[in-house]
């Protein structure tokens, strides 16, 4: 079964879809993620200045959308969501790369982070580099 | 309702996870992404040469586990799977950083990737740079 169970919500003062930057990088503030308790023990090993993937479920999207106009604008042509981050796509999930601010028992603070306050979270992971090409 | 669906599955030469690196990175081969035919109008706009992220579900993954010894060695300690790359995590999604090789159809040759042969993939989306920083 392909079903996800969130292991945290983020907690943001981005309120609504409208508040929120299209990126992190375009001015996103930083904002709790909640990590529920029966996830906590995963966190072991997290430390604050990490880089982490964040990876969160837009339970806001249209999972019917095949392609969109980038970025809203009808000046672009109609691309394929899998060329796009819209999210509205068949599986909704968000990419979030960001660095560990602060860590409070099960409450992890990172940013900067675009996501809405109730997003679910469903999973996290630390960032790899590749070594150099030889 | 919090249910993936997959989009494509991965075609690959490798068929066992004894045979699979634990990275890309760590000598992976291409793979084929074979694009179901509802989701291939969600190709468009993809080109050969772009480096996409693929997000796969490791369908063999034990979603109980919460803590692991990285990289299945037991001198490493503990860890939270949060913290590690282990496909043994509450949601098994996979994240494979790859080049568009080439496109047939709604086939995509992608790598280098270490899924093996059969895994659903659930998501494609375009690697963002964000700008230098001022």
């Amino acid at each position: 079964m392909k079903t996800l169970r969130p292991i945290g919500v983020i907690r943001s003062d981005l309120k609504k879809p409208g508040d929120a930057p299209k990126q992190g990088f375009e001015g996103a503030p930083d904002a709790w993620i909640d990590v529920y308790a029966w996830a906590a023990k995963a966190m072991k090993g997290l430390a604050v200045g990490d880089e982490i993937i964040v990876i969160t479920w837009f339970h806001r999207a249209k999972r019917e959308i095949l392609q969109v106009h980038p970025r809203d604008d009808r000046r672009n042509p109609l691309t394929g969501v899998f060329a796009t981050r819209s999210q509205d796509r068949p599986n909704p999930l968000g990419l979030h790369p960001v660095v560990i601010r602060a860590i409070k028992g099960n409450r992890l603070r990172v940013g900067p982070i675009e996501a809405i306050d109730g997003t679910p979270v469903v999973d996290i992971k630390p960032v790899l580099h590749s070594p150099p090409s030889p």
